[in-house]
C-alpha cells in the first residue's frame, strides 16, 4: 500500500509498504478515509526527531527509526482480532491515538492519556497516512449514520481542545480567553462555546487566523500588536479579568500572558507544547490564589465530540482548509503548511482520492 | 499603653501609644494576650517596607507610613462597638488578621483573603504587639473553655498551612511532600497530618527545623545536602512520585523541585512568599497533566484549627521556642530571630509578662 514514511528531518517519502498484518487480538484493521496533517507531523518534518522514537525501540510497540505519520483520522473497519466485541466490518470508525499499556499505575486510575508507556498513534506506532492502519479496538469511536465522513479527522483535535475545557471545570456564563487560534485554539474556542462560556476572547496576531476565530465562534478577538491584551481584557470584565484561559501557543512569553488575563482565583490551563522555559515569578500564582493545570491529548472525549459534532453544535467546515490526496501530502500538505501556515488550518489526507498535479 | 510600632526599617520602636478609640460600629477592643512573631514581621523589620504602606494611605484603614506590628494574637474581649452581636465582653477570642471591604467582587463571592482592598492586621492597620488592639467582630473566633490561652496566638499560621492543605483536595491515604520546615512548613506538615496523609515527606536542610518536622508528625525527612530528593520520593511511592507537594519556602530553585517530587496529574500547593523569578519551563505542567495552585493566608480556617487543637489532633507545643514579654520584642523577638533563626520556630509575645533583663 501507499504510506507517507517518516526517515528523518526534512525526509518524509511516500512510499510502497506492505500492508499491515492481520490485526491482532483485541485490534482492528481500519482502511483510512480522512487523516488530517497535525502541527505534530509538521514538526516531525521540520524539526524532527521530536516524538519518534531514534534511538532505542518504543518499549510497547517496537517502533523505531521509521514510522508512519498520521493520527487523526476516521475510516471504516476491514478486519477484526480475535476477541473484539462491539465492533464489526464495515462500520466507520475514529481512533483515539493514545495507545497505552493497560498496566501502568496511571493506566490503572484510568489516565490511560498520561500512560507511562505512551505509544501515541502515528508517532511511537505506525498511522494513518496511509491506506491502511491497525488499531487498539479499546480506542475506537463509532461514527453515528449521516455523520460526515472527512469530519472523522477532525474529531481528534477538537478532543484535544474539549479536554482542556473540561480540566477547567464548568465554563457556563464565563468570560474566556483563549491565546492563539491555531488548530488547538479553534478547537478550543469551540468547546469554550459549546460548553456555554458567555464571552470568548481570542488572542491573536495573524489577519487570517484573526477571522477563523471570529468565524469558529470566538466573541472578541484581540491582537497584541493593536492594543494591550491585559488592559483590554480586564475592559471586558469589570476590571477583573477573564475566569479562565487556555495557553495553546506554548511560547514562553504567552504563558505568563495566559495568567496575566485571569482574575484572582481564577484558573488557566496550558495546552501549548513549550519548547523554552519561561521566567516566571511563583509569587504572581501565590499572592491571586490562582492555578495552572496541564491539558495533554484526551481521555475519553473523543464521545463528546461526536456528539456535539452530530448534533450540529460543533461546526468543523471552518477548520478545513484544504483536501489532497495521499499521492500530494508532501507537495500540497507538508510543503503548503510550511509556506502557508497562516493561511491554513487544517489540510486533511485521503488515500481515496486522485493525485494532483 | 506600650506597643511595638513600625517606624522604618530596622527601626521597630518599643513606645507608648494612646489607647485605641472606642471600637467602631462592628469592631471590637480585644485586650491581648499572647502574639507570635511572624516571619512577615521580621520582613518588616529587616528588609521592609514590604506590605505596609507608606507612599499613600491604605484604601481601607487609611494607614501610612506607621502600624503597630503583630496579627497572630488572640486575647479577651473588653468592649464592643454598636451592632456586634453574638459576642460578650470577657470572652476569650483569636481573630482573623484578613480585615477586608465587603464590596470588591472577591469579597462578594466569599473569597475575602484576596480582597481587592486587603488590610492585613499589622501590616496594613495596627495589630497587636500592644496591650489592646481593635477588630472588626466578623473576624473574631471564640475560644472553647480550656482552650490553653498560649495556643490561642498559633491559631494564625496553622490557618495558613490548613488552607492550603485545603486547597489541595483531600489528602487521605496520600503521600505529601512538604518543602520547607520553617514555621509555615512545620503547620502544614501537621495540617496533612490531621487531613489523613499516610505519609508526609519534609525536605529541609537546617537541624534543628529537621528535628522539629519529625516532632510534628514528619514521616520521613529528607535533606537535600544529604540525597536527591527527587530519587528519594520516588523511591518511597513505588516509582512515582508524592500525589501533593507544598512550597512553603519562597525560593525560586524549591518551586521546581515542589513540582517535581510530584507524580503525573498531581499537585503543588504554592504558599512560599517568593521574591525572586524562577526559570520554568510549563511544558513540565502540559506534559505530565501537573497542576499548581496558590494559597494565600486562610478563608474560614481558624474554626478547623481551633477544633483540632481543642480535641489534641493538633498539638502547638513544639512550635513554641520562646516566650517573651512585649517589653522585650526587640532583643528577644526579633534581634533573636535574626540571629538564631534556625533554633526558633515562633516566639509568642504577651504585654502582661514581666519585662526579662
Amino acid at each position: 500500500m501507499k504510506a507517507a514514511v517518516w526517515h528523518g528531518r526534512r525526509d518524509v517519502r511516500l512510499e510502497d509498504v506492505p500492508l499491515p498484518s492481520a490485526p491482532q487480538p483485541g485490534w482492528v484493521q481500519i482502511k483510512v478515509h480522512w487523516c488530517g496533517i497535525c502541527g505534530s507531523d509538521l514538526h516531525e518534518y521540520v524539526a524532527g526527531p521530536v516524538f519518534i522514537p531514534v534511538e532505542e525501540a518504543h518499549p510497547l510497540t517496537g517502533l523505531k527509526g521509521q514510522c508512519i505519520l498520521g493520527h487523526e483520522f476516521s475510516g471504516e473497519i476491514v478486519a477484526l482480532g480475535d476477541g473484539v466485541k462491539g465492533f464489526a466490518a464495515g462500520e466507520r470508525v475514529a481512533a483515539d491515538a493514545c495507545q497505552h499499556c493497560g498496566d501502568c499505575w496511571y493506566c490503572k486510575q484510568g489516565l490511560y492519556n498520561i500512560c507511562e508507556n505512551l505509544a501515541f498513534t502515528g508517532l511511537m506506532n505506525n498511522g494513518a497516512f496511509a491506506e491502511y492502519v491497525n488499531i487498539p479496538a479499546n480506542l475506537l469511536y463509532k461514527l453515528p449514520d449521516g455523520f460526515p465522513t472527512e469530519a472523522g479527522a477532525l474529531i481528534e483535535p477538537l478532543a484535544v481542545g474539549m479536554h482542556a475545557v473540561k480540566k477547567a471545570g464548568s465554563l457556563v456564563g464565563q468570560t474566556v480567553v483563549v491565546v492563539g487560534a491555531g488548530t488547538i485554539g479553534l478547537c478550543t474556542i469551540m468547546c469554550a462555546k459549546a460548553a456555554g462560556a458567555a464571552c470568548v476572547i481570542a488572542i491573536e496576531m495573524s489577519s487570517a487566523r484573526k477571522e477563523k476565530a471570529l468565524e469558529v465562534g470566538a466573541d472578541v478577538v484581540l491582537d497584541p500588536n493593536a492594543c494591550d491584551v491585559v488592559t483590554q481584557v480586564k475592559a471586558l470584565t469589570d476590571g477583573l479579568g477573564a475566569s479562565v484561559s487556555f495557553e495553546c501557543i506554548g511560547h514562553k512569553a504567552t504563558a505568563k500572558l495566559a495568567l496575566d488575563v485571569i482574575r484572582k482565583a481564577g484558573t488557566t490551563v496550558m495546552v501549548g507544547i513549550f519548547e523554552e522555559p519561561s521566567e516566571f515569578n511563583f509569587l504572581e500564582i501565590v499572592s491571586t490564589e490562582k492555578q495552572v493545570i496541564g491539558s495533554l491529548a484526551y481521555n475519553g472525549e473523543f464521545a463528546d465530540v461526536i456528539a456535539l459534532i452530530n448534533d450540529g453544535r460543533l461546526n468543523v467546515t471552518p477548520l478545513i482548509t484544504g483536501r489532497i490526496a495521499l499521492a500530494n501530502i508532501l507537495d500540497r500538505g507538508f510543503e503548503e503548511l510550511v509556506n502557508n501556515k497562516d493561511q491554513n488550518v487544517k489540510i486533511i489526507v485521503s488515500p481515496e482520492l486522485q493525485v494532483a498535479s
